[in-house]
């Protein structure tokens, strides 16, 4: 096994000298442009660190680890578009950068682009890696979709909103690394269960994402603290409020809720009140552990090494402290 | 061999069999709604006409049938977003119905839906078919993007013009064909002739659509007669005029195509006589002719009974006599 650097850089090489710089230049280049803004590649890590975990080269890896991070930045640029969003990851969106149009046409691209780096494979491999794809794919569309629905509706229940965040997020993560597997061919059951690691590790990891944007540090968090609250957004920590609320607390966040001020920090401090006070916090902080904590289970399930096992359990504490 | 009205007949039924009416509601219903608009679903039926001429039974063919039609209205969806249009086969688009996110992300679902349906198929089929689609599929993306391209530059050529019109037309009644092949596992080289009739029979048809729009009997054309002239549109019989036009000609004409008359008929009327005056209309004329018989002279090379090449025949005539 090697360190996750070693990884990153494997990945992050084969993007830089990926060559899309071919025409129609206005249907490539913003193609070569969102996936050359970088980010973690958090995903594609984790496809090539699964097939090392089964003991194959993580080379053998990288179209599956390419087509994961090109949906990835796929399903970014249109939702970019649906949310009207002016930057990604501190550069112009795609649609900002060009136009709506173009943002729609070089997604349908991607998406095609992302299926096309499975032909790497012979017929077997092929057909898993593109079923386990399309499978995904289908979900995050599903879940990008019950997002949207949801911030119309006010009977959001926990159920509903854990299965939105399971297929818009986790999902893809249980399938980057159930593609490791199946690229290594190892045992259906060892696939299910690096599944079902990544799936609850991808849930901890979003509802930690939930909790670090109201109760993050500034400084290390990334992204704006109280932006979901800016933006009146149902998230765990919200729904368990309302469930916990007294009363006269409800009522206080259901208006706090209801209205976007220019100047926010008195309604982020007031609305972090009421998620502390209601207990909301530790609810969060305790489904975080939960969900990580299944996901460590199924770790014990599997059929390799204990050094491959406490790679992953690295791997994913380091994850959950948001060192990676 | 069957009628072409009981292909048309089996594909029809298994749509209105389709079961999509599932959760999220807001990103199915779209899908259901457009695919049961019907159209003329040219595409499928020559996918299990194909199969039927390589002697398997269509009913293998209806997985593969399926993608190219799911497909094919993937990219109307996204094609009538970009155009603005707010008609699709005599009703709302779905961007005109629901909204242009919703348009966006259901014809995204859709794509995926059409890598779906070769998962019926063993791998090795399997990976061929969605191969073969994934290069058509993006080649339908550049024709598109070249299209978006033409409408701002006053130097297209006519091997560019016929390149997009392969590319966002002919290739995928092309890729029809050679899935039918595929799904009948005939050989590679025949494979490749079915593909090459498809491909120049749908260059003949897109470059007889440019002609019927401008001389089509507006009884049985479908479209508005005079279209393309109205707003613009450089096509074959427009780039042929430019080439074959004497200097007042040429001037006449660059003018006539700078403007958009609220009253279009005095317009129409001139770049008419402009196309026949200058020969363009003839040229369109063999051209048509010179592609449908490159299609018919690649049937003539194929290892298939003297009765199917006839009958693949009397199709590509109907549907250039648009019977069809």
């Amino acid at each position: 096994m090697q360190a996750i650097s070693h990884y990153q850089e494997l990945i992050s090489n084969y993007f830089d000298d990926l060559e899309l710089v071919k025409e129609p230049k206005n249907l490539y280049n913003p193609i070569q442009y969102i996936l050359s803004l970088g980010g973690k590649r958090m995903r594609p890590i984790l496809t090539l660190m699964t097939t090392e975990v089964f003991d194959v080269d993580a080379k053998k890896a990288i179209p599956a680890a390419t087509a994961i991070e090109v949906f990835h930045n796929f399903s970014l640029v249109h939702d970019d578009i649906m949310d009207d969003a002016p930057l990604r990851r501190g550069n112009e969106t795609v649609h900002e950068k060009w136009d709506v149009n173009t943002a729609i046409l070089s997604g349908d691209a991607m998406l095609i682009l992302a299926y096309q780096h499975f032909e790497e494979y012979e017929p077997k491999v092929f057909r898993d890696l593109a079923k386990l794809f399309s499978k995904t794919a289908l979900e995050v569309c599903e879940g990008q979709q019950y997002d949207v629905d949801f911030e119309t509706r006010d009977d959001v229940t926990i159920t509903e909103y854990l299965k939105m965040i399971q297929y818009k997020t986790a999902v893809l993560v249980g399938a980057a690394m159930k593609m490791g597997a199946i690229v290594a061919e190892t045992s259906e059951e060892n696939a299910n269960l690096i599944y079902d690691f990544g799936l609850n590790l991808g849930i901890a990891f979003q509802l930690q994402d939930d909790y670090l944007d109201a109760f993050g540090n500034p400084e290390t968090f990334g992204k704006q603290v109280g932006g979901d609250i800016i933006e009146n957004k149902k998230t765990y920590l919200y729904l368990k409020a309302i469930e916990f609320a007294k009363p006269n607390e409800k009522d206080q966040l259901l208006h706090l809720f209801s209205v976007q001020p220019n100047e926010s920090t008195d309604k982020i401090n007031s609305v972090k009140e009421i998620f502390n006070t209601t207990g909301a916090s530790l609810e969060t902080q305790k489904a975080i552990q939960v969900y990580t904590f299944k996901a460590f289970e199924t770790l014990e399930k599997m059929k390799i090494n204990d050094d491959k096992k406490s790679m992953l359990k690295v791997f994913g504490e380091k994850l959950m402290s948001r060192n990676v």
